[in-house]
């Protein structure tokens, strides 16, 4: 498999999040040679909080994900990676059922209070009892320490694992967040994304929890995309074990610290997107709306003819006006601006008489490319990153049920 | 060039219309060793329709189009290939009135009676003087047989020369309809397309033909995509000279036959799509309206993750359901049907039991693949058309300009 080379020198060493153990096993379900299985022990009281796609044909785990989460407390999480369950009817829903049931009797707690999340192959059955039948034997093997297993565990098309940490203060005591993400392609979250999951040891009720997990999610995942296809498996989980004991208080510096694990876990999917070779980054201001910015930005994002030229090294930024103009929302073609690696391009409606593109050449050469534009009618503003479309892309997804 | 393996074996010989004249010259723009100006002039008497890109950031050629056709009288039509005069300022719209005052000269009548369209590079001014110095020149050379010549001057990525012919009756009188069109990439038309130009010699009121061509319009070149990526440029008109001079009357025959050449040109369009090697059929049945049928189907010929499949030959249904479930269109999940080539591999909400692969792979590995959706909740239906996601797209588009 060739490594994105996007991805970083070295993954990060995530510290222990008190109350929270890992270990990862090889199921066999779909990959052979490599675990495929995630189960993380969470200690009781741990509070919990997701967010999800919003597909029409969401899988069996998101359905009963968003059961369990009515209960805001967690004692579990199962991953498994190589088949998605989603769009398998009953008798998914059943496959859900019974690894449920059998975490629960591992650990003494209720239904809703395992959550499951399924990544890979649409359509097919899961062979859940591949995953019941070594539960109890991974279970011996839960650690502290496991996170780069489990990182690795979650992944399917992903090139490298994606982890991230910070450390925050909430009323005097300090507290941890660790995050772990897979996604390269079909990335175009929608609400949520691919699979990431959080854990802190903060002490923080779920309202409060689900509250700023939305809140950070919204710029985050919501605002990457890759292929513009949103997944039936989405999920975004939180879960806070309370053992920091910190009193309930300020959550500005928590709310920093998380945002900015989300945000490193979502530039890692896009680093790590399926061809990707360069990471683009597309600030929309002058909007009639954040909510306009960001469609306009998306609009950009997802075009193949953007992605293509970018690929390419070629600044064809035509291609980003007609992104703009069919994007359905309010620009003013005369005062539209464009500007790519710091030099401006177009203004007042055409290209900038000053602009020669020798001046983007290495720009456009190098793995990050900076394009902001604004379209002059507002002060909406968003940032969407997306990476470019290379002949990877096509490579991969010929080929990845073979 | 590689042309199209969707190509037809050989291309229609037009007949002459009534009225219509052509020619087609070398400007040099930006195409050295062809054509790449097209000049049609139409008879006194003809009547107009058309309809143009949605988008926001239309050409300057569209603007002046619209304008134009309040006379609802056409007297010529101008076109040049390899720039699209977009984005172009007011600089764009002074070139567009030099073509078009140069024309008015040359034929005696007013500016609202040319049409001007242009093809291309977008953002780049477009060297009007090329075309206006020899204006006069290709006049001489006018003739009501170079009909593959004029689809031919059009082309910017097309592979092959886009041409349908019809014949229909109006109130007893024979009418014939000329089509021609270029398109190959940025192709999901808004309420229009790339381009096309239909010519009949029927008598047909300014607004009766208005009418009839939305009408046609709809459910042809606007339900074709390539790319999902919207032009600037999309112009779609429609002349008749009156020269059959059949009486008013009942214009069933006549749309049939229109609707027939529309759909033609809209089938070529996607056959030449960028990097096509199959041609792809979806119909959605079931949907709430006709509008949620077609949004459906659009959003799985738009995903790049069906597409890719598609070119690898791989009948990975379960991307379909992703595709299904991100349209944001009410589907009931438990009664999804899907059926590829004729063969039913899921119902009611999981793959269909009965369904082995084996049975569509040699539907899978020819150049027409036929699906059908079902989404189970009303009487909405839809067909949409797009080709496969192919290596050679991304280099196209990767080189375009170079």
């Amino acid at each position: 498999m060739i490594i994105s080379p996007l991805a970083p020198a070295s993954t990060p060493d995530l510290p222990p999040v008190d109350g929270v153990r890992l270990a990862a096993a090889r199921s066999g379900i779909r990959y052979k040679d490599r675990a495929d299985i995630l189960l993380v022990e969470l200690t009781e009281g741990t509070s919990a909080a997701g967010v999800f796609t919003q597909s029409l044909t969401a899988s069996a785990p998101v359905l009963a994900c968003r059961d369990a989460l009515k209960s805001g407390k967690a004692r579990a999480l199962v991953v498994n990676s190589g088949n998605a369950n989603a769009f398998t009817g009953s008798v998914g829903v059943a496959s859900v059922a019974r690894v449920v049931d059998k975490c629960c009797a591992l650990l003494g707690c209720a239904p809703s209070e395992i959550y499951t999340a399924s990544t890979g192959v649409i359509g097919e059955r899961l062979p859940d009892e591949k995953i019941t039948s070594i539960l109890h034997k991974t279970a011996d093997t839960l650690s502290e320490s496991a996170w780069n297993d489990a990182a690795r565990a979650i992944m399917t098309t992903d090139t490298y694992p994606k982890m991230a940490t910070r450390q925050a203060q909430i009323g005097g005591a300090r507290v941890t967040i660790n995050g772990i993400a897979k996604g390269s392609g079909m990335i175009a979250p929608d609400m949520a994304t691919m699979l990431a999951f959080v854990f802190t040891d903060a002490t923080i009720p779920a309202p409060v929890l689900q509250t700023m997990l939305k809140e950070a999610n919204a710029s985050t995942f919501n605002c990457i995309t890759v292929d513009g296809d949103t997944s039936t498996s989405d999920t975004l989980l939180l879960f806070a074990t309370g053992k920091a004991k910190n009193p309930a208080g300020d959550y500005t510096d928590f709310k920093k610290a998380l945002h900015e694990v989300l945000h490193e876990l979502a530039l890692h999917i896009v680093k790590d997107g399926e061809g990707a070779e360069k990471l683009v980054t597309i600030t929309v201001t002058g909007a009639a709306s954040d909510a306009a910015a960001k469609r306009i930005g998306m609009s950009i994002a997802n075009s193949p003819l953007v992605k293509t030229a970018i690929a390419a090294g070629d600044a064809n930024w035509g291609r980003i006006v007609m992104a703009v103009g069919k994007a359905g929302e309010k620009a003013d073609r005369d005062k539209l601006m464009i500007t790519i690696g710091g030099v401006t391009v177009a203004k007042n409606g055409e290209a900038d008489p000053n602009y020669r593109e020798s001046q983007i050449e290495t720009h456009m050469k190098g793995r990050d490319i900076d394009i902001n534009v604004d379209v002059g009618v507002g002060k909406g503003k968003a940032t969407v990153y997306t990476c470019d479309l290379t002949h990877r892309y096509i490579d991969i997804n010929g080929s990845y049920r073979t």
